[in-house]
């Protein structure tokens, strides 16, 4: 296994570490549309496990927004797989250049939405990941496999709902996942700070755009942003938190192949950063179109949610500052498999204070990176394979599980998950 | 009097239209960085009063952040007086090319403050138009006056003071500028929109500086933002407001020339605008420093706060979507003149349908700009003289007041002005 990987942004370097204690690939060829990024990551694998592991990794510049530059470079790598870290918006050109070049791909997130154009708090427009789905047949027929949504959440969250169908239940009523933390950054002052711990152009995206939730009866429908909040108690010291429909993949994805009489997404964004949104949300500021704005230079054009971005912290810089755990899990209920009403939810936790000590990358980014590496892994060791466009909830459970609460002595990823019943 | 008007925008322009209905002045040179603003507002003039009116008007181009570019259009047109309409943060370049010129000069805010660099929110830093004071000598030997804070607040503000100190008082617990309006704005649906009714560049300034008090005792200091909440009952229908404490030019002008124990200004924000400028500082959107931002066209380097401004509507543009009545004023407690306790509200109340139908342009700009209009025919006319740096409270309030609500018919400017008892 050949891997290009695109993007060494916080996600793309900690993919990146979190591989280097890994056997499973031949080569890692880590890019960047700046190649100084990529070689940081390198530098830090070399700084960590010594030349020879570095020596499985090459830097290259990328310029993913370009189908046929990534092309060319997966195909001057001769890279079996692409393994797309870089924003949504870059999913169609990463999607299409693999394609072009004869590898696999894996990605995150997948395609973006477009709201219905006159009714887009009640119906679906174009959905997530729609634009990829669109073009299975291509690759279907090329007889590759393009992974979608293998982050934690989508990812992890796809193979939780696949194990509980799978082991736990005989019927599904619903499939909810819900992410929850108890995140804290401070400046170096010890006064606590607004500095979201994922892309706040993609949390934007996800917020702001009009929540889906899918019913066997209705299909797919959406709501108003922020609709159906409620509280609900993550564990491992986390805690209530309140959850807030939000649009993200496991909705589209789930019911594509699992049987659920109802698929959610509830994000715990908490009071203070639901008002957050909303008042981006109606200033405008959450806009991508650009405006012509004044500067020592004269007038510029600039998109006011890249200008929040740029006046927040990274968030693949926070780290240090950060302490607290986030929880990713789906919380499942119907029928279980001795026939009587069960609850379940399955999550996995992630401690900042760890991951920053283990791969200097904050616990967020470093949960949402574990997950691609884990399914990399699987499929180069043939427990996992497939053609076409697949979600992790098509793929088989318990070996995803095994191998990831494995301890690492025993040549797993020792990262044990939960489940917690009622 | 020759006036060269500096700023075409909403204030710059209601002040030529104002004018355009007097006969005190010689000659107006209406100036804009953008030369098509001040045609346009002459264009408007020659269409609502005749070629003859508008006869007294010339449209030229200036550069208001460069001294020597100010002097140099005053010195071609022979201005006697620079009337400034642009933002605060030009106050000393237009100031300074004044003196240069040989003319007197009239703003409508005072050289910026900059907050104490260790105790921001206890005591002063650098004093709004304390770089004005620190000139005064300067004006003083050349013979020539600087009316600063001359709009309606500070301004009329201060007028009211005086005309408190002078007329209903004989002594004076505290001077309280109060500001409160009931406006909405909707958009073509009908739905309410967030459109601030002035420039959010300068309510930003006012609204995130620390807010300053003056007591007698104590001298100036400042508090943390939005200190001191209350609810103040606005006249003629506005009704009560949530007023706190901002940062604004009365404060620091008042105490020069009129004996008070205590000098606050309010600004009814309301709860919805305060949780906005409040998430907009936590963000880091107030910002006047340039930030590197990706665009289309490369990396540019803007400010959070200009982007801000280019996102919501135009304050001079939004008139013909807004509601309601806007309300400046003083409230003023202490011993009346026969030695028992008064508190009286004095006050000018201006309406956007008015506004609206007589001069096309709306009511919190249009108030702005009445005030020096009548400031600088009270100096033509000789009523009001005067050298050196000096705030609208060094000069005698009734005539002032009774030019203002004096009808036009009567050659006054028909704007009565209100005193609510208790």
């Amino acid at each position: 296994m050949r891997i290009l990987l695109v993007g060494a942004g916080g996600v793309g370097d900690a993919i990146a570490k979190i591989a280097a204690r890994r056997s499973f690939y031949e080569t890692i060829i880590v890019t960047d549309y700046d190649v100084s990024r990529a070689e940081r990551t390198i530098a830090w694998i070399a700084a960590k496990h010594g030349d020879d592991v570095a020596a499985r990794f090459t830097a290259a510049s990328i310029d993913a927004s370009d189908p046929d530059a990534v092309a060319a470079v997966a195909r001057e790598h001769r890279a079996t797989h692409v393994m797309n870290a870089v924003e949504p918006k870059f999913v169609p050109t990463i999607f299409a250049g693999a394609l072009a070049a004869g590898a696999d791909y894996l990605d995150m997130a997948m395609s973006l939405s477009e709201p219905h154009p006159t009714d887009p708090y009640a119906k679906t427009g174009v959905k997530l990941g729609d634009d990829q789905f669109a073009l299975r047949g291509d690759w279907e027929s090329a007889g590759r496999l393009a992974l979608v949504g293998m982050g934690v959440e989508p990812g992890l969250s796809d193979v939780f709902a696949r194990y509980a169908a799978d082991e736990l239940f005989s019927q599904i009523d619903e499939l909810g996942t819900r992410d929850g933390a108890n995140l804290v950054v401070r400046d170096s002052d010890g006064n606590e700070i607004f500095a979201p711990s994922f892309s706040i152009w993609t949390t934007i995206e996800e917020c702001l755009n009009p929540p889906v939730i899918f019913e066997k009866e209705a299909g797919w429908y959406t709501t108003p942003p922020f609709s159906e909040p409620e509280v609900f108690d993550f564990p491992e010291g986390i805690g209530p938190v309140e959850c807030v429909n939000v649009e993200h993949e496991e909705v589209l994805l789930m019911p594509r192949w699992i049987d659920a009489e109802r698929v959610t997404f509830k994000y715990g964004l908490g009071e203070e950063f639901i008002g957050i949104l909303r008042t981006l949300h109606r200033l405008g500021l959450d806009s991508t179109t650009p405006l012509r704005v004044r500067s020592a230079n004269g007038p510029v054009e600039v998109a006011p949610r890249d200008v929040v971005a740029a006046a927040l912290p990274d968030p693949a810089t926070i780290g240090p500052l950060m302490s607290g755990k986030t929880c990713a899990g789906v919380w499942v209920t119907g029928t279980g498999v001795d026939g009587s009403p069960r609850e379940v939810y399955l999550y996995h936790v992630s401690d900042n204070d760890w991951t920053m000590r283990e791969y200097e990358s904050q616990c967020v980014v470093w949960q949402t990176a574990l997950n691609p590496v884990i399914a990399l892994e699987l499929l180069a060791t043939g427990v996992w394979s497939g053609t076409g466009v697949l979600g992790p909830e098509a793929f088989e459970a318990a070996p995803y599980l095994e191998l990831m609460a494995r301890p690492e002595a025993d040549g797993g990823y020792g990262q044990p998950w939960g489940l917690r019943e009622g």
